[in-house]
């Protein structure tokens, strides 16, 4: 199978290794408008050629968009009305439903598959990619319904051959519950490194000071902007929510410390504690249930 | 030598485990409010016996307290009462100037050596003692000149047989910068646990869309609450000026999600992506420099 993948970065050089490594890719063709990238990833034999896009969809019995969520949302369609009927679009943005509805009544739109791998560190570019990166992660896919079976079949033998679980659900609930568990807590680290660099001017402080626990709290604060600001945009309804809802519990802590309202803290804190319980799962996927859209 | 250690949990028992492997401590003598903490650490080897407080007191060379810093401040001064002048006192917590204000003028002022390692785990009690956990990290003494030499010294090659290198700093100047690099990442981190778990009652969601992004940046949540809410008390006015700020940036950055500002986001993020650079530091802590009090 000739899989053609746009965008070699973190993620798209990751998928590039592991579809050649894994037999599922008999060749692994690579699109990146960065032609530093591209060369990079030529380079170092993530793919095994670089094409234009045009020739690279013409060729593919597989496209995979592993780009920006925005510009996946402005070249889907395209992508869509130059392909065959024979080839399978996936995309592995971090929001589902504006993708979904950019190409919803499109005639060739049972040919794509909506897809968001739960994987990825806080670097980025091909230097970035390793084989491993989704190994027993979850897999997500949505709206299943809208895709032919084949190209749904092949989609999930894909995150399969990553090595990744996969669970499917609606593109909707998707974004609603991905803010909560993972666009803000980007935020969260963003604003915590912005913070705390606005105020120790003096770097040799955080340096000295700074132990495991920060660089844990703070460490997605790394992750590339040109990534992060579009899915902040694409998904604003319910990051804004997810956000100020972080912000009034922020509030009501502070007015505790202030007021040193210890037992008040306490319970705060025990009920936090429980996230080790879910934490303990999520470190346990092999336990998980095969179908979340089963329960939301 | 024989030590006695105040308060068997994380770092209690850590600090048993290194002093008496790497040679420092003859004998480990261990007290516990808590029963089972005590039985727990006899039985796994983490003290060659248990004693109660005036006993401890009496045989040791070096008293550390590993107590929550609620606890220190009100035991400190009475310990110092009892202690003879061959005797050095160390505390290990997280706050500092409140502590050593609990003991100005205090007799024996001088038998005592403020300290604070930058180490730890979320996780607590007796059971996640460790020997390791000081490795490589930074002990902190503060206002070194109020310890008599020969105390000052043994503190000094204490940590450093925890396998720590030492700065020193002014217990002021830690407290209000340890606010911005410690304390508010674990109220950034418990509160996000907190808001994940109210918002996503269904817990399973959070079980198969939550990752290793998510995952790092709410570890801290699982701390003790025990020993975090007289932290944030103590040092409730540094702490209240960091959370300010931070919830302040966070307002700002929400403002720029709801009024789609896509570039100011951007520029945003960018600046909190140099904290790569100062974590690349964290990670290199051979470079550091030794003297702390030469910086701020």
């Amino acid at each position: 199978m000739i899989v053609s993948i746009i965008g070699l970065g973190l993620i798209g050089g990751s998928v590039a290794l592991k579809l050649k490594k894994s037999g599922f890719a008999d060749q692994v063709i690579g699109v990146d408008l960065n032609d530093e990238h591209a060369d990079m990833a030529k380079k170092m034999g993530l793919v095994d050629d670089c094409l234009v896009l045009p020739q690279a969809l013409s060729i593919a019995d597989l496209v995979i968009l592993a780009i920006p969520v925005d510009s996946i949302r402005k070249l889907l369609p395209s992508v869509l009305d130059r392909i065959d009927e024979r080839t399978t679009v996936i995309d592995l943005g971090s929001t589902k439903s504006g993708i979904c509805e950019a190409v919803l009544g499109h005639p060739n739109r049972k040919n794509f598959v909506a897809a968001h791998p739960i994987a990825g560190t806080e670097n980025s570019g091909p230097e970035a990619a390793f084989d491993s990166l989704f190994d027993g992660k979850t897999g997500i896919i949505c709206d299943a319904d809208e895709s032919q079976q084949a190209s749904f079949l092949l989609a999930k033998a894909c995150l399969e051959a990553l090595d990744m679980h996969v669970v499917e659900m609606g593109s909707k609930s998707h974004d609603l519950h991905i803010a909560y568990v993972s666009h803000l807590s980007h935020i969260s680290s963003f604003v915590l490194g912005q913070t705390v660099l606005e105020i120790e001017k003096d770097e040799a402080t955080i340096f000295n000071m700074a132990g495991s626990g920060f660089e844990s709290t703070v460490r997605l604060a790394k992750s590339s902007p040109q990534m992060w600001a579009p899915i902040f945009k694409q998904n604003q309804k319910h990051i804004s929510a997810s956000l100020g809802a972080y912000i009034e519990n922020l509030q009501a802590f502070k007015n505790m410390i202030d007021s040193g309202e210890e037992d008040a803290m306490i319970d705060c804190m025990k009920n936090a504690n429980d996230i080790r319980r879910v934490l303990d799962g999520i470190n346990d996927k092999s336990n998980k249930k095969e179908t979340l859209n089963q329960i939301i």
